[in-house]
């Protein structure tokens, strides 16, 4: 393990997730127009990474139909890296032809959880990328591929996931064409020793491949987890407003990391962010009123910032 | 830093602070009848050292007037540390008296907190070990002195704690006689950058002596803080069943790190604590019927064990 302090100043990136991650798994379909004011308000509390939809089926995810728009929308922002997740070929597509920055496709680590999310086996979905890459290529495209690893450290339905299996895939999906790889504790199963462990092996067999993460705070361990990534080297780090993104498993408990935790953490230890906490925290309480229904979790919102009250927004 | 791999089969030692942290912020008063319970239940939960009270004139604060019968009942259980609180040197001379195994006196770094919390400076606080100290030889009693620093990494009244007047007043406790150091975060103000920073500072000025963690979870980083210290070595931590002791400043935040969830992160990395998870789930239960009046917090008891849903408890 590295001397965490040896760059500690080293920019850290959060990727807000919520128009995709946060709004997918809700019942209702926010109105486009309160989502590009979302999109905007993110923008504007010094976020440079969103994930603004994803290109699946319409019928399948209503919720997320309006991705065009979003993606249009965004690419309007300087200097912002516009991303969308795809599922499949088609998706892939769509997201090229969208000029989004970059796509995410998503390929479990359990078999379990691919056949019920996909319904193909996590090599099939590899399959997907290698034929995503080709039409990028062909294309002449410049949007980065990136393999997210979901249930890469355990699954509802199947329980464990070995490591081992997280390494082939991985080097799996980099063979078949990945820019970049990021592990995802989609259902909140990590803990920090694991995480650790996880990401060094991965530091081993695909060295600056695998550069980001995406936890979920369901059993409290979030921040921790998202702490032993940090102290090992990882700087990108997906997170939603609210602390949507709940697994419909677990009632009452949180889902994603909450941009606002998120931000603060960094914040209060003096790693750049550039993203602005009273900013967060404002937008926060915007979409509580968007989002009527839902009960937003996170810790910081409810507590509120320590004395001296003002956060350094560390660029 | 050190490798946390080296010694991550450590043994940590979880002490359950819920009858005094807890209780002593609840406007009613627990029935002693419920306290040895609650007691009696954390006991077989596995849990080998708990703070069953304070020794505070009655008057002040009736929630923990039983705390000599808690202590008479506690000796009874094998194996188990007890531990009190005591404030002032007759509280002192009560913990020598009650046969605790331990006692803790809380020394606030800020001067503005101990003022308001003690009546006394930090100074005064110290003059206060020395004597206890010295009844304690005078005594011939066996009972180890600790000292917590209160409000070690900031204060809700002054904000910023400098590290130096905290490394300053663990000497002069040291020099006043006290057998050793926790930092305790009594405001929930601590990152995990500023806890590994001040435990690494500790072991320079005082190896081997500042041996224990009282963290409080209200904005969401007291597992992160946590791991932060049993990274660098740390191997004691306090935790409250259900969460509770709360700051009274900061509505609907949750208090102190809950033991349900150290439990849990400990038994999930595979680090001994004898402490079964199960059980503390359960005993919280029973705790809901104790405070119907009171919001418990935590994660892992909203959200469930991960599968397979069974922990091994790690003696």
């Amino acid at each position: 393990m590295d001397n965490p302090k040896a760059d500690m100043q080293e920019r850290v990136i959060l990727r807000e997730v919520g128009l995709r991650d946060g709004l997918q798994i809700l019942p209702e379909v926010m109105p486009t127009q309160d989502k590009l004011a979302w999109l905007s308000g993110a923008y504007a509390c010094g976020l440079r990474e969103i994930e603004v939809g994803s290109f699946v089926p319409p019928a399948r995810m209503p919720q997320l139909a309006d991705t065009s728009t979003l993606v249009q929308h965004a690419l309007q922002l300087p200097g912002l890296t516009v991303s969308v997740l795809v599922p499949n070929l088609k998706g892939g597509i769509a997201a090229l032809a969208s000029g989004a920055h970059a796509l995410l496709f998503p390929v479990s680590a359990s078999q379990a959880h691919s056949m019920a999310n996909l319904r193909k086996t996590p090599q099939q979905a590899v399959a997907d990328v290698a034929a995503i890459r080709a039409e990028r290529d062909s294309a002449g495209s410049a949007c980065a591929i990136e393999v997210g690893i979901s249930t890469a450290f355990g699954c509802t339905l199947q329980g464990e996931v070995r490591a081992e299996t997280v390494v082939n895939l991985v080097q799996e999906a980099l063979l078949a064409g990945a820019d970049k790889i990021s592990l995802a504790d989609t259902v909140g199963y990590a803990d920090p020793r694991q995480v650790s462990e996880l990401f060094e092996m991965m530091e081993k067999v695909a060295p600056g491949r695998v550069v980001a993460a995406h936890f979920h705070d369901t059993r409290g361990l979030g921040i921790a987890n998202v702490m032993a990534a940090y102290t090992i080297g990882i700087r990108r780090f997906d997170s939603c407003l609210g602390g949507l993104g709940g697994c419909p498993h677990a009632p009452g408990a949180s889902g994603n990391v909450s941009t606002e935790d998120m931000a603060y953490l960094f914040a209060r230890m003096g790693v750049a962010t550039g993203v602005n906490v009273e900013a967060v925290l404002a937008l926060r309480q915007k979409l509580s009123g968007w989002l009527p229904n839902h009960t937003l979790y996170g810790h910081i919102a409810k507590a509120g910032l320590p004395k001296p009250a003002t956060l350094e927004v560390v660029s």
